[in-house]
């Protein structure tokens, strides 16, 4: 078995902004995933102002656990306090760390400025400790070993809470310290395939009792809406053998096997077949696009989006044939073939894909309660299809939902299914 | 001063899906605002695993806090101990609560679904304890006054984990209990200032020092892409003044006091003047749409969007020429205001916002780095304005800050600022 049981992990995230609801804790999150691919776990999470707070908290993670994490408090106000507050509850000294403060002076000269005394104090060490390095930031880290805890036999990290700082340390000189702690002998590996079009329960009855019968694998799912992430650790051995499993039952609703996005999946095989793709979209309002130009190089394969909110729009700039949306209603098949249609001739790409439903909370009707959508997938020289959907949820999910169906058609013409 | 500095509040999130990181906890950061506002504070957050690790993080924070909130583990799995481990911590009995009973076999009977023997056990209650009514689920929640208490003087609510069963009982049940045992007798308002077009040092040098002399007034900075957000707490009449000092200094750059967004502000600005908005996007990709679509009744004032991604749609959908687009480059102020004046020929709004940017990470050279953006607004019989807009961050920030500041400059226009 891969999951290494033994190791007791607490995080502590230090900052007054996460408890005043001003600031979101991504970090938790982010360090579960991170250590999951280790097979390791966080036993407990705590969230303390910033200032005195940090001291009870540590006191109490050192006193339980095998290893610690503490992220912020290392800036240069009289509220940093994680550095000071460690160093006594550890029983060590401080030092001035000559290195680290050569290097943040550095930083400051780079970008042109004078380094204020007050972050001086940011080069302090704990005697004996490893100064980690923080080429994004000023603050460097601090790792301190369990041989110098004259308290208990748990491991020390202090980290930045900046996430582009934190991030990049942590899988330089956190992650590889924290296997040679937990004996992470046996390379864990991790994979993450991402499907859409399918529910957890279809992975529940279609291959849980397989995956827990493969040795040395661990799984778990991650539903998001119109996707679930089956989420794998082992062996590369035991890896194959999941992966193995779930594709052979699902593989034709993959989106990616390398933690890709959908949208990322789509630029990518349309710009390895050089095709260009048109959005014409009514009830997403714009997600769509939104979504696809958040990819970097979007400009090589999209290059007309219609927003064609109101019906006049939909006529003016689609062509759409005014009869058929008083006879048929904008949210109709009629419309989302003729819309997918019109943005294929007035782009000139190869594939465009419609959307035309009701997002609510107003507008829906019995016939087509709030939630419905019509779906269009037009290809040069191929007939246009049409797909309705049903996702009857509030607004914004509701938007979510139906660009990844439409999203998913897309992938699904480009990968033949 | 309004702040209610003795009580304590500590708040236990359970749930193994936090702490693998598969769901974000957006709780801490709701209870943290929804708390301010009676001028409380969070002194710890803590989360633990499903199941037995409740025990010692509650019997912590008994012992420390003179409230603890749980949420999390009232479902009907065996993993859901929360209520069993409460009883065990207190010392109380379990009763079934037969009301409780009853409502939650209407829940199912409502939808049509039989009720689970395992669900019964979500109807169990502490003798003595309150159970909060649960009109959007299944589980009731649970308060113990400190009274019943034989370990501490601490209150204990126990609230469901999913955010549409607890954010109604918090409102309607905990906050009425909270405010009791609080002693919050003035009664507190709350009041947030949403600006735009200015920082939070903008605050700091402008304001700080009148805002902390107003007695009674508490107030925090949240700054966001794009966005200052100005919370005020304290008596009806501290809020006037803190409200009166900040908007003598910064009036102009206020989106709301009622914590609309500004897509809302936009919205509702344009409905009452019964005015339509077209948007001409190239480096925002359709999210100024998205935005503004997430609006309820956005089809009142949004009806056509070009995201016209490529130099091709900007001259096809637009009407810019292509010699413009030659000479001075997409991402000019000529295309900007090309793109804006087509987008308002094109749709027949009264205005049209357009925007032309390098969103990166590719793309830019010394004289249009990265980050560079043009703003053309058009208005209907008035001569079109265009901005210039530097805003060097990642792709999806970029995005952001470009779609706040095309938002603002028609809110501006819209307030004849």
């Amino acid at each position: 078995m891969t999951q290494v049981q033994g190791v007791r992990i607490e995080i502590i995230n230090t900052g007054t902004e996460l408890l005043l609801g001003n600031t979101l804790n991504t970090h938790s999150a982010w360090f579960g995933r991170e250590l999951f691919k280790l097979g390791l776990r966080i036993a407990r999470q705590t969230t303390v102002p910033d200032g005195d707070a940090i001291r009870d908290s540590l006191e109490e993670a050192i006193s339980r656990a095998d290893v610690v994490i503490v992220t912020g408090g290392l800036g240069p106000t009289s509220d940093d306090l994680t550095r000071e507050i460690t160093a006594e509850v550890l029983g060590l000294e401080m030092i001035m760390d000559e290195a680290a403060l050569r290097s943040m002076e550095a930083f400051f000269a780079v970008r042109g400025l004078a380094m204020a005394e007050a972050n001086r104090k940011q080069a302090l060490c704990l005697v004996g400790a490893d100064s980690l390095a923080n080429p994004h930031g000023t603050a460097p880290g601090i790792y301190v070993p369990p041989r110098l805890n004259s308290r208990s036999n748990c491991a020390v990290f202090l980290l930045p809470g900046p996430p582009r700082e934190l991030y990049p340390m942590v899988h330089e000189q956190v992650i590889p310290r924290l296997r040679a702690l937990a004996g992470v002998e046996i390379v864990n590996e991790a994979l993450v395939l991402k499907f859409t079009g399918i529910g957890e329960s279809s992975f529940h009855e279609g291959v849980d009792q397989r995956l827990a019968a493969v040795p040395g694998l661990e799984y778990g799912y991650c539903a998001h809406i119109g996707e679930v992430d089956l989420r794998l650790i082992g062996t590369a051995e035991s890896l194959a053998e999941g992966r193995k499993i779930a594709l052979e039952q699902f593989e034709s609703f993959l989106i990616s096997d390398d933690e890709s996005s959908l949208e990322e999946t789509v630029v990518r095989l349309m710009a390895a077949r050089g095709m260009k793709l048109a959005l014409a979209e009514s009830c997403t309002g714009g997600l769509i696009s939104h979504r696809i130009t958040n990819v970097p190089g979007a400009s090589e394969v999209f290059t007309h989006g219609f927003i064609t909110y109101a019906n006049a729009a939909k006529s003016e700039l689609l062509g759409v044939s005014p009869e058929d949306i008083e006879t048929h209603g904008a949210v109709s098949e009629t419309v989302a073939r003729a819309m997918a249609e019109g943005a294929l001739r007035a782009s000139g790409a190869c594939i465009a894909v419609s959307v035309t439903g009701i997002a609510g909370p107003g507008g829906g009707s019995e016939e087509k309660p709030v939630g419905t959508a019509w779906l269009g997938l037009a290809v040069k020289g191929e007939p246009t299809k049409a797909y309705k959907i049903f996702h009857p949820r509030n607004r914004r999910d509701f938007k979510l939902a139906v660009s990844q169906a439409a999203l998913e058609a897309v992938r699904r013409k480009l990968k033949g299914i």
